[in-house]
């Protein structure tokens, strides 16, 4: 209760949270991987179920992880760059898919309720004016960011802005009992600024980090890749200052993404990153704190074709590969079962001594 | 009520029940597409969890299908070429893992709970007399196969009373609500079997099909290859005559799912395969069904080499790939999730016109 007064009245700058990341725990791991060995199945028999909870066990500190509450926090922004012809689907459906996230209408709130997480809904940049008492996280740096096709994203200090606000909306997730984290988002258009940030801190082409998003035509998705790499030319982005990537051809959403996962880092608790626009925030979060890497579970690898660059630079392998494009957080909500799975495996499974079962002859 | 009175009198003939699998309903298909394509998303965007759905929707004949029973029937069989030295772990293990199913401690009890599925476990053919009042299916073809180096695994009438007997242990449970269903296994030395079928049915050689199982070293995987590859010289088994196959190479617990599986195919009902042994039990299904291919669900790719060749030859792409080689219907369980999951977004998602969301822009 004093822990989430305290985070309301000051919110944790974002320079301590980064420092307050720590590598995983291997005593915790050690002791996990033992506990393993001693189920009753073969040693390695589960494959990715072992590790991860291997992995769970590190990040959360304790040798049996349980998970009791996890929370998918799915944020919406929208994005100047539609003003280019990016997308398949006007910008007004940002807002109308925020509000059937309300309603629970929405493939995410399915997917959530089948695996027992909570989806908390925020807006970090939606072109639209909400109501205030409609029960979202209202974090709304700006309605929409500018068309950065012309001009920056946002300012400098919107991008660290959008991070700290991230960090906000994680922290008092987990004061109020979130211990596993996936992360979500919806913003028309957002696949622009995600391929852009991709090539600038991958070094990939405009190119080869530009797919289709929603489903655009060949004509489009041509006009989508000049776009980018002709603002990639313009701004010259720095790939080693994430936010100065933010700023120039980010997302308010991505930003705030961004800052979940730090602060989610910073507190032990593991983040189940969904797809290709999660996959962008996540750049700029190892980019603002290379700790994070191993809090970092991909749920899936998306058809989205740039997704690839991410988890390569990441050095991440993805849990899930299901042709799955729609973001909202829905690959994550899959990927948290499995993280539940391997947890439970882990904690709930009888040894070789508790079941009277032989071991391997050797 | 009259129907599970008929079918504990009479079981239903092997060759009524092939003759019952319908191929899918192509109407139930087409109004799950078109519901698809309506659902608050772009059109395919969920990839693999709407082609899933629309499958569904067909096996069971339903636009909507709902599932409220997913059954995982786990059958566990021991093997006389075990005396051959193929496997890492003594016969001992296979009741002891029985009784270990029954107490809720093995891997299949806690991802079965996780995914809110019910475990039947049977007795196909194990190596011990279990109390008769043990919970669990009693359908003991006999204590063990023999040792098929030196003669049949079993007589051809004893494969024809598996597939009955697996025909049988499923039509009970859909009397009784079961409306999804899992395969799994329990067997010390049945990826020997399993291989040797594979090998038979796909016409690899041992060598291509046969890994290490529950993890023997380098020189009985040798051994195991050659035990194989002699066993195929000398039984000769035609590759046309799935009875002939199973008789000669097979095991009970083998024959039995995929009476399973022929059993829940005529009854309209979802079939989520485990990995590779009930992947040979496919193959088996097959052999006397083709009409069950697309009940067919491959859950997940397993470690086990011939798994490959199992799922090139019946034509399936699998949900999974996590590296599991346990069996035990554990893939199985995480593929039920996935389809409950495919059947949820199906029925609760939100249309656009439900939501107010603007379609794509044409």
């Amino acid at each position: 209760m004093l822990d989430e007064l305290q985070s309301l009245i000051s919110p944790p700058p974002m320079k301590n949270t980064i420092a307050a990341i720590q590598p995983l725990d291997e005593a915790a791991m050690s002791a996990a991987r033992a506990r393993q060995d001693q189920l009753t199945k073969p040693q390695g028999a589960l494959g990715r179920l072992e590790t991860l909870s291997i992995q769970l066990a590190g990040i959360t500190r304790t040798p049996r992880p349980r998970f009791r509450d996890p929370v998918i926090i799915t944020l919406a922004g929208d994005h100047g760059i539609t003003q280019q012809g990016v997308s398949a689907y006007p910008s007004a459906v940002t807002p109308q898919m925020v509000l059937n996230f309300v309603r629970g209408g929405a493939a995410i709130n399915v997917l959530a309720r089948h695996v027992g997480a909570r989806v908390v809904v925020g807006d970090a940049g939606v072109n639209a004016v909400f109501p205030s008492d409609l029960r979202i996280v209202h974090k709304k740096i700006a309605c929409g960011t500018r068309d950065f096709s012309v001009e920056p994203a946002m300012t400098r200090a919107q991008a660290e802005q959008a991070i700290e606000a991230g960090i906000e909306i994680v922290t008092r997730e987990i004061d109020r009992g979130a211990d596993l984290i996936g992360t979500g988002d919806m913003g028309i258009g957002n696949t622009t600024p995600s391929s852009a940030i991709v090539a600038a801190i991958t070094g990939r082409s405009a190119n080869e980090v530009t797919g289709r998003g929603t489903g655009v035509d060949d004509a489009v998705l041509a006009h989508k890749k000049v776009v980018i790499a002709r603002a990639l030319e313009f701004h010259k982005p720095n790939a080693a200052d994430a936010l100065d990537v933010l700023s120039k051809v980010g997302g308010f959403e991505i930003g705030e993404l961004a800052g979940v996962m730090i602060g989610a880092a910073s507190r032990n608790v593991p983040v189940v990153i969904d797809g290709f626009i999660s996959g962008a925030a996540a750049l700029i979060a190892f980019g603002l704190a290379p700790a994070i890497q191993p809090y970092l579970i991909p749920a899936h690898r998306s058809v989205e074709i740039g997704h690839r660059a991410v988890l390569e630079h990441l050095k991440l392998n993805p849990l899930l590969d299901l042709d799955l494009r729609l973001g909202e957080g829905t690959g994550a909500a899959l990927g948290i079962s499995l993280c539940l799975a391997s947890a439970k495996i882990l904690d709930e499974m009888a040894t070789f001594g508790d079941a009277g079962v032989s071991e391997k002859s050797e």
